[in-house]
């Protein structure tokens, strides 16, 4: 008998052979019902293979990232199995899971040319073949019998993939009359398919390569349930309407021209006052918690990126270096903030006294983006970080650490973001010689994350080997309204840059010694944070952050004077209020505030004139009645100082 | 007889071949001893020259710019008498006056090195020579005859100015045994000259090339009396005092480094405190005066430069252009952002209700300059332009004009600049082609211009022939502490841009018509601007701006508590103050505050805790005495919220 020990820690035996689906049914068949595959040992495998010795297990459903990835994974055989049934002779190339979700095919049809139409019918086959409940069955094969395989197909891309393996261990999958090069894992049988949806086709060029054959690209999503699609549906209409790119034009805030360049976003009024509400918030709560800011140019001699490491990691494939009419001086734009603000520390020498400096600043850096790799706010070539380095002694690494999650915490909770985990990056447990820094710091300072960490009460996935080579980090993984995960917010240790740079502090020993440095941007970058924010809240700002908060709409030219005594009051007191002095109709301009998804609107005719009062609406909500002046700023300003969210 | 015209417009009767010398003297003899030279209708020539005809006429004094440039221009002409006489067979290159005072003379003194010793000498010999009272005496020459002189004197330099001279007319100086070529004018006689202070020694290439040999040139200044030397030497020390590139690392305000590259500052904490604060100031003046403010990248594409004519303009001699790895993409560190705002008025249909659109940003724009022209912040390779444009109606212009002067007034109130001029720029009188935009456009601004100075009672210079090609303009002028003028704050009316970009707004008409665009920048640069400030306010900045307003001094460590208390409490107001918890004696704390010039000092001691009260110093000035803390922080905040200067 074999020892099986399960998430819970409990401990079970089996037979040896058992496999994973035996033993869920062993537990119970609802159970068995929902297992896609399986994690056993660490390594993740089919339900259905046979488990030989003591191992841990963890049945994989569809409430696990692995488990979906499964699924996906088997039905893009599904697909490349209805595919060799309506379209003969297609050749396949790889049909791989999506991480965000899904999964596709790139096939060769030759000069064949499909749409739409052709989707839904793939669809019907898909879900004709998902109900004959056929089995995913592993197979080793040798390399000569698997190259004799596709050479009889004359699939001349899985040959190409055969030939480029490495290792011996090659796998085939079947499933009904459909046989794959696969590593696997795989579903137990077709059946799990429920729910399916074939999305979109592209162009892909074979291998990423652009110089090889354009192949077409098949998209598709599948469920466990028909309801899980039904609600990925409307999750991805409410995801279009929200689109931020969409949002940011409907609501002025952001655009783009050609002729400054793609990728380069210009903020329009409104979107430059959003920025620089949320700029101002951080850059307050910032000195609060003792930052320093600083300002640098937007450019450094190459030099600087050399000495840095940056120029030898982007250089090539980064914006190129500008030359001047003088000879002997070149400059690149800068990719980061870092070596910048090591210069700064360099300025004057410092004490362990002096330690920790926390620089900051609202560093717009530039990175080259592929034309094709561009997106709206979230993948731009230019960007703001709130950046700020924290050099400080090994010592004061969990203390600063705690302090930055507490500053990441309060943006988070300020703009209503409260669903987060914090994913830690360690080193690799085995191979400890790829990384920079003594054992000791390093020891140091992932046992100063994971405490911070634990201090806090952060939900937390930790992650080894995912450490970038000059130290540890934590991420954060925020869920959006749409449950959409986002990593916003990172805090990285850097025993690299303290190198490079020579940066020193004179200890309490009198001798010299390397600060650490801490990277950390709760925003990330105000460009993909507010991209991030416009589709968490659909566009409807909270009100401290909305560009205007309040629209007077007058009723007509009579109530002008009055509607412009109104705005000189709000003003005093700091609320952003425009009129609409248009000659339209008061129901027009209601209709077009709450478009504009302005918080409130503050309609005024002559009684309100007379009686000095305000009729307010609030947009989505509608009439709230009658008031005093007084009394809406003092609603007003409560709202905005308190920070609460739009409803 | 003739009629002389005199600027209070007196008109007095000589005889034809009259000299201004002879009309001061038969004014009054002090006067007469002060003339330097005269402008008769509008030429400034020789006092000494007989007028013949009926002319307007002013004496030039050492209170003209003229009159001071005839003096110096004299006094190289002595200059290089003294030189013939210690060092005969040296050869003399050119001799002018320097606007921003002073001469200098380019001579080759073959092998012959000189040296601080040597000025003395020549000092002296300068002196003898002036006592001798020769005068200035004005020869025409032929050509021929003035190649034969500079043959006999072997001086290829004269020689070679004279075989490039055009026109017809040569003439020479002499005074006691020295002639030079000169257009003049020149003073009466050395006598004039009655202060030798030469200044320095320098390396020159004759005319500016660097083919050329490389002549030694000799910096002086002369004056009218002792007295004024000796202010000036006083000047120059407090000048020097108060440079801002010392004070900035004093007062650790910004650095630069090598490596991030020359003429590219890095603002340190206190800097960047600084700069905030000037930033904040002006963009709330300006929201409040119905600015939007943008934001745009510090790029742009060079098509972007070539429809604005800046690529063409400054392509070659500035930042060269950024290639990408994808090719078919340029771009430009851009010089300039009203390409941008260009854009972003295009980015949506503009009315002629929309007008006027303000679009303003703190623009960090990156311009190529020679290593050798780089100094301090006042020239720079990247800056941030406090700049703005203003799309309006030609009718719009004036209004517009008159709310930007009184934007830039209140500016040079707010930080105490109190003394300046403005300086309009028009169209040349008689060669209007040159210009673009209508005549009814130039019309229609010029005279806005003229008006606006007019109604905001502005000190006001005309300059004609002085307009860019695209607009008219106005340039403040303003004197520092010292009195040195400096051209802060520039309003440009522009033609040029609205057309090459095609901007547009529908008229009342129905029709398209174009926008003018005016560019405004009261600060100028934020760079520029704080390096004038630092030297008007010799780093004392008046406390609303000061990075730390408040030096908290606790006697000893007994005094901590307490000092945190009270910073704990300076915070809450919004009052910027650290601690100085060294442990080092009071009066060094003190005299290390004063000379970082922080304006306030509160010297905490057992007695001040127990007594709950503040001792307070003034940075300059001494104790204040002790006061409640609630005293201190309602004296501080009303020296904050009046903008009152330092003292």
């Amino acid at each position: 008998m074999i020892n099986i020990t399960l998430p819970d820690g409990a401990v079970r035996q089996y037979e040896p052979g058992v496999s994973a689906l035996d033993i869920a049914k062993s537990i119970s068949e609802g159970l068995a019902r929902k297992v896609l595959s399986a994690k056993v040992n660490g390594e993740v495998i089919d339900a259905t293979r046979p488990i030989t010795q003591d191992s841990t297990l963890q049945l994989l459903t569809w409430n696990d990232q692995e488990g979906k990835s499964t699924l996906w994974h088997s039905s893009a055989h599904l697909m490349a199995e209805a595919l060799e049934a309506l379209f003969p002779g297609v050749k396949l190339g790889i049909g791989p899971a999506i991480e965000s979700g899904g999964f596709y095919y790139d096939i060769d049809l030759g000069d064949r040319q499909i749409g739409e139409e052709d989707l839904r019918k793939l669809e019907a086959k898909m879900n004709e073949l998902a109900k004959q409940n056929n089995s995913y069955v592993r197979k080793d094969v040798s390399k000569a019998d698997a190259l004799t395989y596709f050479t009889d197909k004359q699939d001349q891309y899985k040959l190409e993939l055969i030939n480029d393996l490495q290792d011996g261990t090659i796998t085939f999958y079947t499933q009904g009359g459909f046989t794959d090069l696969c590593r696997g894992p795989h579903i137990p049988n077709t059946g799990f398919i429920k729910a399916i949806k074939l999305t979109n086709i592209a162009g892909a060029y074979w291998r990423g390569n652009e110089k090889n054959k354009m192949l077409t690209r098949i998209y598709g999503i599948t469920f466990p349930t028909q309801k899980e699609l039904d609600e990925h549906l409307l999750l991805l209409e409410e995801a279009k309407k929200r689109d931020h790119r969409k949002l940011g034009k409907e609501l002025e805030l952001f655009t783009f021209s050609e002729k400054v360049g793609l990728g380069l976003p210009l903020w329009l009024p409104k979107g430059a006052m959003l920025r620089e509400r949320l700029q101002q918030f951080l850059q307050r709560a910032q000195i609060e918690s003792g930052y320093l800011p600083v300002v640098t140019p937007h450019i450094g001699s190459k030099q600087l990126y050399v000495t840095s490491g940056h120029y030898e990691k982007y250089g090539k494939d980064s914006f190129q270096p500008i030359s001047t009419p003088e000879e002997g001086e070149e400059f690149l734009l800068k990719p980061m903030n870092c070596p910048h603000h090591c210069e700064i520390y360099k300025a004057s020498p410092k004490s362990y006294k002096d330690l920790p400096v926390r620089l900051a600043e609202f560093g717009t850096v530039y990175r080259y983006e592929q034309h094709g790799e561009l997106h709206g706010l979230t993948r731009v070539r230019g960007f703001t970080q709130d950046d700020a380095h924290l050099f400080c002694r090994p010592d004061q690494v969990k203390e600063e650490f705690i302090k930055v999650i507490d500053l990441v915490l309060y943006v988070f909770k300020s703009l209503n973001f409260t669903d987060y985990t914090a994913q830690i990056s360690l080193r690799d447990k085995e191979d400890r010689s790829k990384y920079i820094g003594s054992d000791e710091n390093w020891n140091l300072a992932e046992q100063a994350i994971i405490e911070s960490a634990k201090e806090k009460g952060l939900p937390t996935v930790v992650e080894y080997g995912e450490a970038a080579f000059y130290g540890p980090k934590l991420d954060f993984m925020v869920k959006d309204a749409l449950g959409r995960k986002w990593q916003l917010g990172t805090i990285q240790v850097d025993y690299n840059l303290p190198e490079r740079f020579e940066l020193e502090y004179i200890g309490a020993d009198n001798a010299k010694h390397r600060p650490v440095m801490i990277h950390r941007a709760p925003f990330g970058s105000l460009e993909r944070f507010i991209a991030v924010l416009i589709e968490h809240v659909a566009g409807k700002f909270p009100l401290w952050l909305a560009p205007t908060q309040v629209k007077i709409l007058p009723i007509s030219d009579k109530s002008q004077a009055y509607a412009e005594k109104v705005a000189e009051l709000l003003k005093n007191s700091e609320i952003r209020a425009e009129i609409d002095d248009r000659s339209e109709k008061i129901g027009k301009k209601i209709r077009e505030a709450e478009l504009a998804k302005i918080p409130y609107m503050l309609v005024l005719g002559e009684k309100e004139a007379t009686d000095n009062l305000v009729a307010v609406r609030r947009q989505a909500k509608g009439d709230l009645g009658t008031m005093e002046i007084k009394n809406f700023i003092d609603m007003v300003t409560d709202e905005v100082i308190n920070r609460k969210p739009f409803e």
